[in-house]
């Protein structure tokens, strides 16, 4: 069986390129035009929790939890697009960044703390 | 056969997971602090396409292809772990989110435009 | 007596646009540019005080207070160059939003409180 | 005769602590949230500019005046508040970097030139 459309980021960006192509909206979809949306659209789902106390920040949370699904589907429309633009396996420069994220901050050295690995 | 696991967003979650729990990490992945993640790297894959103007896009672009990827890679993970948080299916709120949005620009009237649906 | 150079707005303004134009960058400065600019430089500045913990905010703050201090320089900068693009009086925006704001929030209404106007 | 309180730095952040110690929102302003804030209204100015070609740039920023203006006010706001918060004189450190970035950018290196400092 394939993988189901609706986990696969391939199927995924096709679905989102398609959507583009329709409205001839390439044009407009530079790499730099889709990094400018995805910053515009994290910006939103920031702003969201802005303000909040930690102690309160987990009833936000829940309390918003429909708007801040939202925002996360805007975010993951630009990372979708630019994964096209550039060419990136998703999947693969994630599990890459992962592996070298492990060496950066070794779990004995890097457990519990939340410090850059220059300063561990 | 099940999704290949580079593809599988659920399979890249479990990945993102088990990295953060072994170093014990969930204390500081509030949502909160994932939206500012987001936010702090989607600026800085913003900052490599930065002062260049519009003819200048596309080979910028292509000399800085691996540092975009990598970010890109940043990027993802906080978008993971941020679903996995919220307790979101990125690949329905995506499908669910594009279906509105093609409500608000229907083909016809969007077609080449980059008027925002308030203006169409 | 002139206001000191370092406490005017409009001598600070005249001073980057100074620096701009000495380098021929005006070419590179478009409203755009510098609106990209501001959101790079501010997201530098949060990421110095990514994944601490509330408890830990104000020690980190005085730990990273040269640092802070430079990024916030470089947000001011894209402030100014901003304010002369769009030839705002940055004072007088600034009194004029403060006005709207409080009429927004009521000293009444908003002390103590993080809500947003529309759900005071 | 006094710097005009429209133009003086010092002036509108009294302004800007007075407005929010009225409200007794000293409590919410750490540094962290000040920085959230200024990264979330910058997303919002550039949000303004988002999607327009270079060609259309200008006519789009004149035709966004007004709502440039206020997204750059609330920018403002933020930053005269984390000034405070810093016990930063803005000036002072704008014209410290203005110096700085002079060392890096000499005017016969960077003459015309969008590159780095470190790509010159």
């Amino acid at each position: 069986m394939a993988p189901s459309n609706v986990d696969s980021i391939r199927a995924l960006i096709a679905q989102a390129v398609l959507f583009r192509d329709e409205r001839d909206w390439a044009q407009f979809h530079t790499v730099k035009e889709l990094a400018i949306s995805l910053v515009v659209e994290a910006g939103e789902l920031l702003q969201e929790l802005q303000w909040y106390k930690e102690e309160d920040q987990a009833r936000v949370a829940a309390e918003k939890g429909e708007a801040l699904k939202a925002e996360l589907g805007d975010v993951f429309f630009s990372v979708l697009l630019l994964a096209h633009e550039l060419q990136v396996d998703l999947g693969e420069v994630f599990l890459g960044k992962l592996k070298k994220t492990g060496e950066k901050y070794p779990v004995d050295k890097s457990k519990g703390s939340p410090r850059k690995y220059t300063e561990l």
